[in-house]
């Protein structure tokens, strides 16, 4: 807000600690603004400063810092007004998505950080123990780590007695309550120890994953979309000075952008439909298009950018072979009920599916990816004991407050990136 | 819900397959019930065996299984009553509190989960790694860890380039966005790697951290008066079957105490005049009391259900040494200007503090409790530039829970526990 002071303002002599980064407390008038760039402005009858910030040593000097600079100062850079709007538009995402569900009759279940359960598969997870230390003689002597008499590490002396990891997902913790309760969301951090430097990635990032109960793929398909359209509607409406600063500096046109979410009919194409359409289309791929393969970004991109002018799109029906145990088998032998959502810039916002909850297709799944099965014996008993037609999707938080506010890298749509070589704050 | 059949019913004959834990569908037309025990049952014209569950194997067998035995079918457990009122109540918990910071104008942040920031303070942390591995071969062997020349942890090497923790708390990350944005909170899992098999101590736990701007402890205390009593209402109102449920099952006269929080005044007295209290009653305890101790649970709860006769108590002005470095030092020199917020039966429920603003007076108590300047940098920044009076505190989430349902056991408040020994599920 713009507020103006004049030499008969109370306080005026304090005029030189008013500098950028300090606080001050102001009491005034408010009036309809001569200048042409705000509606009202605070005419000061008094000011106070209540903390100074010396103009010479804060750390945002240029009026445009880089972002790449604004990462460094994580802890002031909620200051500027892109990080301002940004951090109120991820909380009005967040907010509206909790409202959607409750509004429709979800439960929100926190699914564990922490596991130690089998079943997440090796690879890109971080480990979780207490074997390690750092203390102040200098960190962890090798031979001080707890060792079994091979010179293995000891997992049993760690805190739960066995390796533990950090969350990939909440999903398969998820199906487990959707099966007690019908529908249900998880909204809460997953992690990636992905040694991937992209404006994609994030080490920790936040994940809402519905599950919903009695429900096949075209269900799984209306939520997603009554879903997005909603959020976005949400902060269109809930967030117009923020979204305006975002069209006017950060992306040009991404408020129609949006609107074209909230307006448009999605596109809905089968997997096989859409391998012939890129087929068919005269754009040079980077990467090779055919039958199997999984569609990367550049493709997606196409299908939701170029050939259908901006819609979302939802491809469904994906090959088996490139998609997860759990998807259900259609009756073709070759798909699984999988669907990707797409939109404009980002390409797949959504992935979902309909979950295999006939047990004898589940376990031949899981032989045909050599995963054991007795690892996962209470994501079995779900199709045991009642198993019920169920379905849900995953949405990655930072993508969702990419797409929603133009930011183009994913370390600025969260207050306290988390990538390789960096945990700072 | 009562369903009613009779040999008429289509599908009567699937009726020996509709046993405990079978899923089914049925279509019918609600009546109202011939019985005591409800006001409508549904006549069912129709049954569908949706999925079965073999009677002889099903897991919950008994009617009352002990909440110790449901501990090790987590993945089943939500399917009793009354799991699935604690989580319907926890799911209204947690809507509750956004809806109440939402509506007062705060803004939610995600703070760090991962954190290789030194200030959090070594002990009872957990370690996020990716230097150790579980490969099929049989685990990480000692000598596979990257090691320094003398023998220790190579740190540099580690995904992060430096240790990394999981969080204890977000309070000092969500004071950065108080500085920036005024009122914040944040609601998400924190973490203790603290040997504790408590009935109150959990491994992983959501906390609630709000942090007001230009607050001072009394705008503190009344604000997590309000919050409380605000989700307490919630609940009342919006989760009355299942409170009926606890209040019958559970504890009896668990909505009589509630409605004490919403109704009463809450007691505000100083930690001095508490002490004085203590002394002056009759009553043994098992802890010392004396100014300059910290009080015990037993204390805590004598002062809120005996001395206060249920309503509950917020206790102010602490001595210094038993509080953290970041709490506001009151004129005395003694006390610091935190508060603790005790109810019945569960004792402190909030915690809080008007911060120390005056970076000369929280750089002397960084001296004075021996911790590093040079980790605080950041957190400093905050009183070095445009420093602002701020206030806040921390709520368990799970002690909430507990305490608005009447659950003995904290691993009974959260889906999926994390204790020592165990990460299952």
């Amino acid at each position: 807000m713009q507020c103006v002071l004049t030499p008969d303002t109370e306080g005026y002599d304090q005029i030189d600690s008013v500098t950028t980064g300090a606080s001050v407390l102001v009491e005034g008038v408010v009036a309809s603004s001569q200048g042409g760039k705000q509606k009202v402005e605070l005419k000061v009858s008094k000011i106070t400063v209540i903390g100074k910030s010396d103009p010479t040593s804060f750390p945002i000097q240029k009026k445009r810092a880089s972002r790449e600079f604004l990462r460094t100062v994580a802890h002031l850079r909620p200051r500027t007004n892109t990080f301002g709007a940004v951090t109120r538009v991820r909380n009005a995402l967040a907010y509206a998505t909790h409202k959607f569900f409750q509004d429709n009759g979800f439960v929100w279940v926190s699914s564990p950080i922490i596991t130690a359960s089998d079943c997440e598969g090796a690879g890109e997870q971080f480990y979780v123990t207490t074997l390690l230390s750092n203390s102040a003689e200098g960190g962890s002597l090798l031979k001080d780590i707890p060792a079994t008499k091979d010179g293995r590490v000891d997992w049993s002396q760690d805190f739960f007695c066995k390796p533990a990891f950090l969350t990939v997902s909440g999903q398969l913790n998820g199906e487990t309550y959707a099966s007690a309760l019908s529908d249900i969301y998880t909204f809460g951090p997953t992690f990636r120890a992905e040694n991937s430097n992209t404006a994609r990635h994030l080490a920790e990032f936040w994940m809402i994953e519905p599950e919903l109960a009695f429900a096949d793929l075209n269900d799984d398909m209306a939520c997603a979309t009554a879903y997005l359209q909603y959020v976005v509607k949400y902060i269109i409406e809930n967030c117009k000075e923020d979204m305006d600063f975002f069209n006017t500096w950060v992306e040009k046109g991404i408020i129609d952008r949006l609107n074209d979410v909230v307006e448009k009919k999605f596109v809905h194409l089968s997997y096989t439909d859409a391998v012939e359409l890129l087929l068919g289309s005269k754009k040079k791929f980077e990467f090779p298009v055919k039958w199997g393969l999984d569609l990367q970004s550049e493709h997606e991109r196409y299908i939701t950018e170029v050939a259908f002018g901006g819609r979302p799109v939802i491809i469904r029906d994906y090959p088996k072979e490139i998609k997860a145990f759990y998807m259900r088998q259609n009756d073709d032998g070759k798909t699984v009920a999988a669907m990707d959502l797409l939109v404009p810039r980002v390409g797949e916002l959504i992935g979902g599916s309909q979950r295999e909850e006939r047990l004898d297709h589940l376990e031949a799944r899981l032989d045909e990816q050599n995963l054991n099965k007795e690892s996962y014996w209470w994501y079995l008993d779900l199709r045991r004991y009642g198993s019920v037609p169920h379905a849900g999707f995953g949405l990655g938080f930072e993508r969702l407050v990419q797409f929603a506010t133009g930011i183009d890298n994913i370390r600025d749509a969260i207050p306290f990136p988390r990538v390789p070589g960096s945990a700072e704050f």
